[in-house]
């Protein structure tokens, strides 16, 4: 089993209350293979220019994750610089630099076209259709977005949003995008526009499971250090997709339950430090302990 | 068993964006034993003017809420004017008329000052500290406060602190009384004061209970339709401290944990009406009946 993820490989510029990271890797795609390697086999569908890092790619490689879909092009690799205050929960922009992103026109491997899984990561919703259109028949595909879309490319969203099974999004964004303030509602009104699945992230409050109706939550894992909540929505993704990925039947609803645990300890780990450097520390024992913790922790 | 709370009494007008009443029935000692009550009989101390109706007080004997401690002064009744937005995590207050209240002088009949279990709810620090001094070796006192007290009553509120059992406090007050922003960090900073146990409300984010640094996480009830939020806090102490005083022994680690899901239910039937007007409509049964659905939602 693998999984197609279609998003963007990035350098991040990253400042919080905790320090600061200069031209760190990072990007949607990229976030989000370094989490799901841990359950299962990534194809990358993504774009990076002439002054990214091969050690990287060959990083990528060695776990699994295949680069066939990266595609390198002249001139530079898409560049982000953002800040955050005491709220971690909200990241402040100063930069964007699509560069090469904005050249990007994905084409996928012949052998790409079969997989069953698909994560369309937060980039512009015209190139996660474009990519959809290229996967014959998949079993599961799942989505998510950032408000820069919901504010700038509305109608194209929606259709995206349209032909996905799980939509991942984050709280603010969920109200913005439905109109509604309130959580249940919100995801109803986003259900209606067509996954029958809805994930609602809410940062450091943990997260929320809309599978038709049947509600789900699951707080994050307490930490008393985070340093830098950057790409902790992509490796949600990637812990709770992955997790999917290996199991018999990914709308089972106790298996969504899992998944969303084994998402919210990847997340988890993502914050502990910039970029991904802590998920490349980490062994599939530290994920079970830390699995085991929250099972511990929310019990009654 | 029983337990004694001492808090205010209040007439309140509140606006949400989901309606508003005027002049209805509050305060926090009023809203504790309204939820108290299901689980055990509540001793009440407060104050209240003459205009404050004999009925509501027929109605708290009927339920089994002791007003012997309840004092009637010339004057008006404690009122409060407040209003929230969409963020029904945050009230503006508007008015606060002390009446009656600038003259209480709490002193507890005789027969009160044996009673284990105490709950200091939100009021000027002095007045807890002084009703504390006349209960003989209780078992147990819990208190709540707010920002008011924090930022005017500081040095009175750390005495009151570190007497108490358990403190319970909302999120943004925990930060602004423990100087970190980290919830961790912010508990264990409060444990330092006093307490050997840290309840932290997060309004419709749920709540953390930290004993001596075991964690315990629990998502509030989510609910479609949220009409008013005051109240929830002491609802919840209601709820948490009334399952404590029914059980063997209110330090258990397994026991405490149950105690804050009945605590969240408690305050998600306070806010789904104005006042305590659903609290008056509920049973036994439906406070079990929510108790079991947490169970379910959180369960993985």
């Amino acid at each position: 089993m693998s999984i197609i993820v279609v998003g963007t490989v990035a350098f991040d510029s990253v400042k919080t209350p905790y320090g600061e990271a200069e031209k760190v890797l990072g990007g949607s795609a990229n976030y989000f293979s370094m989490a799901a390697h841990f359950f299962t086999s990534v194809r990358l569908v993504g774009v990076v220019g002439e002054d990214f890092p091969d050690q990287h790619i060959r990083y990528l490689k060695s776990k699994k994750i295949c680069t066939k879909g990266l595609t390198r092009l002249r001139g530079k690799t898409f560049y982000w610089r953002g800040e955050y205050g005491s709220d971690l929960n909200e990241a402040k922009t100063l930069v964007t630099d699509l560069n090469v992103l904005a050249l990007f026109n994905p084409v996928l491997p012949s052998d790409y076209c079969q997989t069953e899984y698909v994560f369309l990561a937060n980039i512009d919703p015209d190139l996660q259709s474009h990519v959809l259109g290229q996967v014959h028949r998949p079993k599961l595909v799942v989505s998510d977005t950032m408000n820069f879309w919901i504010e700038g490319k509305l109608e194209s969203l929606k259709r995206t949003i349209s032909q996905v099974n799980i939509l991942l999004i984050n709280e603010t964004e969920a109200r913005e995008l439905s109109g509604e303030s309130n959580l249940l509602r919100a995801s109803r009104v986003i259900r209606k526009m067509g996954p029958e699945i809805v994930v609602i992230k809410r940062g450091e409050y943990g997260a929320m499971l809309d599978q038709a109706g049947k509600i789900f939550m699951v707080p994050a894992f307490p930490l008393d250090h985070v340093k830098d909540p950057t790409g902790a929505g992509d490796t949600f993704a990637g812990g709770f997709l992955g997790f999917l990925v290996k199991s018999e039947d990914p709308y089972d609803h106790a298996t969504l339950r899992k998944a969303m645990v084994y998402g919210t300890v990847m997340a988890a780990f993502t914050v502990q430090d910039f970029s991904f450097n802590r998920l490349t520390e980490i062994s599939w024992s530290d994920i079970e302990n830390r699995y085991s913790q929250m099972l511990a922790m929310i019990s009654f």
